[in-house]
C-alpha cells in the first residue's frame, strides 16, 4: 500500500468516529427540553444506539437513568467522539481537556462562533488552531450533528418525536441543520436514508471530507448535498469528480446572487464563491446541480430505487395531453428526445383504442369512452415498458376519489417489476388528496418512486440520465 | 355609449352565458359511471345550481329525478347553453338542432377533433364554421368545461367526489382539463376559486375571451392561466395589457422548447408561439410569467390573500440561516432588496437577544438558548412588521412535533392581521407533517398564505412586486 492511500484510510478512519463511534460523550446541560443533551441522550436511547454513552456535567447525577460524569477526565474509557453543547467561551478549554484525556473527534453543537460575530470569528479560529495542532476532527460548530441509520446512531439534538430511520442508499449533507431530524419528516422518505451530516460552521470537515467518506461507504449509493461555500476549489474539483464517477453527487448551492453570497458568508463564516466558477466546475467534475430545497429530499429517490436510463428517449404515459406538453419542454432541458414508439407497439395500442399506439400514450381518452378498455391497462403500459425505443418512462396517474381503479395501477406496477432494466417515475394527480397519497405509498413501497410535481419527476431521469453519459459516456 | 363600448358589452354577454346560464340542457348519455351526462346532472344537483336543468336523449326517461327529453325541440324553454357530450362525427348535426331551436352558447365535451387526427381536424373546421356563421359560441371541443362558484354552478363531467367550492378571488382558466374538479383537490385551496375555464381545443372561445370576461368581473381579482397556444397575438397582447394593469394575470406557458412547442400544436391542434415572442409580449404587457404546474394554484393565493407591496424592500423572519440564504437568492431574481432594520427595531431586538436585531431576524439561536425568549415572539414579529425598512416579509416557522409553539405563532399573526399594510407570506417546516400542515391551516384560516416551498413563497412576493409595480410604477 503507498503512502498517499495510507494516508487517505487514516483519514476516513478519522470521520468514521463521527457516524460509528463505539463510546461517545456528551458535555452540555440535560435539563429537560426541547434542545440540548438530555435530548440527545433520549434520542439515543430510542434510536437503537448500541455504543456506551457518557453525559458529562457536574451539576447533574443522573439522566434519563444513565450516570453522568463530573468531568471527561472521570469517564472511566476513552470515547472516539465527544457533543459539545455549552457556552462558545468555554467550547476550546474543554476541547483542550478531551484532547488531554485522548479524544480524537468533536461534534461542536455549540453556537455564537463565526456566524455570530468578530469575537465568535476568533473562538473559532482558536478552537480550529488547537483542533490542527493536535490532530482532532471537529464538525461544527453551530452543527445539530450527525446520523447514521446502519447502527441507529441518531444523536439529534432537538427534539423530533420520533427517533428511528428507514435504513436506505441516500446521504444528506448540508451546511444548515435543516436537514436534521427535527427540520424533516424523515418518516416519509420511503427510500431511506445512509447518513446525515449537519456541517455547521465547517470550520474543519467540509464537504471533501464527507465526500470521501462517503465514497466508500457501502450503504451509501447516492449524495445529496446544500453547500453555501466551498472551503477549498481545486481539491473539492479533483474528489467531487472521483465521486461523481461512481455515486451521483448532487448539489444544492446558494449564494448563487451576489446578495445570496454575501448572506451565505455571514450565516456560516465561509467565504463565497463565484457562482459561474461553481456551475464549471460541477460541469466539469460531472456534479448534478439542483435548484430548490425540496429537491434535496425529491431528486436522490430516482436514483435510490431505479436503474440508470440506457438512452436517452423517454417514454410518456399519461392521462391528459397537457401535463405531456410540460414534461416534453422540462426533457428537452436534459436533452431527453421523445421517441416514436415502435411497429408493433403502436399497432397493440391503437387495437385498444384508435391513436392510442401515438407517443405520449394518452390514456385520458381511452377512459372517458369506454372504462373497460381501462381494465387493459396493465397491458398498455406493459407494451410501452418493453418497446425497445423507450429507455425510460415517465408515467401519470388520475386516482380517482373512490380509489377503485387503484388496483389496476397496482397490477400493472406489479406486472413490470423487475421485468425491465429501465427506469419509471411517476407523477399523480386527482381530486383527493387522500387518494393520491394512498396510491403514492402503494408504489415506492413497491420501488417506484412518485414525484410531488411533474417538473421534478421529468428532472430527476434527466439527471440519471447526465449521470448515466458521466459515468459510461453518452450513448444517444 | 359608443358602438366600441356597445360591441364589447355584448361580447362579455356572450361569455356570461357560459358561466350564469338560467337553463341549460345536456346531450349525452346518461348511464351511471365516472364520466358523462349523468355525472354533469349530479354534480349540478349537489352543487347548489338554480337554474333549470333538461337533460337530452332519446334512450332515456329519466336521470336524477329529472325528466329526460327526446330532442332539444321537445325542451320547453329556449335554454342559454347546452352540454354535448356525443360522438364527434355528430356534434355538427346536434348543433344545428340547437340553432334552430334558438341555442347561442355550446360546451362540447366530446373529443375526437383537431386534437385526435384529420378527420377529426375537418370536423372542428365544419363546426366553427357553421358557429360563425350562425353567431353561435362554443367552449371546446375536447373541454372539461367551467365552473362558477358564485352561482354554485359546476357542472364536472368526470365524478369528482365533492361538488361544493369555496368561493374566491381566483379564476383558473386552461388549455387542459388538468385544472377541472376532478383533477385537483380544490377543497384545499383556502382562497378559494371564482371561475373555473377549460379551454379545451378552444376553436372559438379562446385566452382574450376570457381576460376580457374576468376583466369585469367583481369576483375575480386574480387570473392565472395555462396555455399552449395563442390565437392571435396582437389582440391577445393589447387585451393582456389591459387587463394586467388592472387585475393581476399569471401565465403558465408551455411549448417553450421546439420539442414542447411541436407536441402543444398536437394536444389541443393550436398554432404555435415562438417563446422569444411571448416572453417579449409578457414584459409588454404586464403578464406574470410562471413556470411550473403547481405554480397556477399557488402563487395567486399572495393577490387572493394580501395587499400588494408598497416597495422592494423584503424583510425575513427565519428559524434557520440556510433557508434564509435560499430565500435572498430567489428574490435577487425579482429585485427584491434585503433592508437593514431600522435603529428602532435593531435596539428592540438585539434586547431580547444578542444579534437578533440583524437582517434576516434568526430566532434560532434565541430557541436553542432559551425557549422563555420564544415567549416574546409575537412581539418579535410586530416589531420587524412595525419597521419602515420593510415592505414585504418572508416568515419562516419551525412547526414542532407537539405542536405546543404553534398557539405562540397564532398569537403573533393574529397581533400583525388587519395592523399593517404589507403582504406576508409564509413556509413551515418541521419534523412532523401532521403539525405543518395544521398550522398552515390555520394560518391561512386567518387570511396569511402558506406556501409548500421557500421558493415559490419569494417567488409570490416577487411576483406581486412586479405587479404593483405596472400597476402604480415602480417606487423602490
Amino acid at each position: 500500500m503507498d503512502e498517499a492511500e495510507n494516508k487517505k484510510r487514516s483519514h476516513r478512519g478519522n470521520v468514521s468516529r463521527f457516524f460509528e463511534p463505539r463510546r461517545i460523550a456528551i458535555i452540555g446541560s440535560f435539563k429537560e427540553g426541547f434542545f440540548g443533551g438530555y435530548v440527545i441522550v433520549k434520542s439515543l436511547m430510542n434510536s437503537g444506539y448500541g455504543g456506551r454513552i457518557y453525559p458529562v456535567n457536574p451539576a447533574y447525577k443522573e439522566v434519563h437513568g444513565l450516570k453522568v460524569y463530573p468531568s471527561i477526565k472521570e469517564v472511566p474509557k476513552t470515547v472516539d467522539l465527544v457533543f459539545i453543547l455549552i457556552n462558545a467561551r468555554s467550547v476550546v478549554k474543554v476541547v483542550r481537556e478531551c484532547a488531554q484525556s485522548g479524544v480524537r473527534a468533536f461534534i461542536v453543537v455549540s453556537d455564537g462562533f463565526a456566524e455570530r460575530d468578530l469575537k465568535g470569528k476568533h473562538l473559532q479560529k482558536e478552537l480550529l488552531s488547537y483542533a490542527r495542532e493536535h490532530g482532532l476532527r471537529i464538525i461544527g460548530p453551530n452543527t445539530a450533528g450527525v446520523v447514521n441509520t446502519a447502527n441507529g446512531f441518531n444523536p439529534c439534538p432537538y427534539e423530533a418525536g420520533y427517533y428511528k430511520f428507514r435504513h436506505g442508499p441516500v446521504a444528506v449533507c448540508a451546511q444548515t441543520g435543516m436537514i436534521n431530524p427535527q427540520a424533516y419528516p424523515y418518516p416519509l422518505l420511503r427510500f431511506g436514508v445512509s447518513k446525515i451530516c449537519d456541517f455547521g460552521n465547517k470550520c474543519d470537515l467540509d464537504e471533501c471530507d464527507m465526500l470521501e467518506y462517503l465514497e466508500d461507504d457501502p450503504d451509501t449509493q447516492v449524495i445529496s448535498m446544500y453547500l453555501e461555500t466551498i472551503c477549498d476549489g481545486k481539491k473539492f474539483l479533483g474528489t467531487a469528480k472521483r465521486v461523481a464517477s461512481q455515486k451521483p453527487v448532487l448539489i444544492l448551492k446558494s449564494g448563487r446572487t451576489r446578495e445570496g453570497a454575501k448572506a451565505s458568508v455571514s450565516h456560516t463564516g465561509g467565504l463565497a464563491v463565484d457562482d459561474k466558477i461553481f456551475e464549471a466546475t460541477c460541469n466539469q467534475a460531472g456534479i448534478l446541480r439542483i435548484d430548490t430545497f425540496a429537491e434535496l429530499f425529491e431528486i436522490p429517490k430516482v436514483f435510490a430505487s431505479q436503474p440508470l436510463p440506457e438512452g436517452n428517449r423517454l417514454g410518456i404515459v399519461t392521462f391528459t395531453g397537457g401535463i405531456a406538453v410540460l414534461a416534453i419542454d422540462e426533457a428537452a432541458k436534459y436533452q431527453l428526445d421523445i421517441p416514436s414508439l415502435g411497429t408493433k407497439t403502436a399497432d397493440f395500442l391503437d387495437a385498444i383504442f384508435p391513436g392510442l399506439g401515438t407517443m405520449p400514450v394518452d390514456i385520458g381518452p381511452v377512459m372517458a369512452a369506454v372504462k373497460e378498455a381501462f381494465d387493459r391497462y396493465p397491458k398498455i403500459l406493459d407494451a410501452v415498458m418493453s418497446d425497445k425505443n423507450v429507455n425510460a418512462l415517465f408515467n401519470v396517474l388520475w386516482a380517482n376519489y373512490t380509489g377503485d381503479i387503484i388496483e389496476r395501477y397496482i397490477e400493472a406496477y406489479e406486472g413490470i417489476k423487475n421485468r425491465y432494466r429501465k427506469p419509471v417515475v411517476t407523477w399523480i394527480y386527482g381530486p383527493s388528496a387522500q387518494s393520491t397519497s394512498e396510491l403514492a405509498g402503494r408504489l415506492e413501497d413497491r420501488g417506484f418512486p412518485v414525484f410531488t410535481r411533474p417538473e421534478t419527476a421529468i428532472k430527476a431521469l434527466g439527471l440519471a440520465w447526465r449521470h448515466a453519459s458521466t459515468r459510461y459516456g453518452a450513448r444517444t
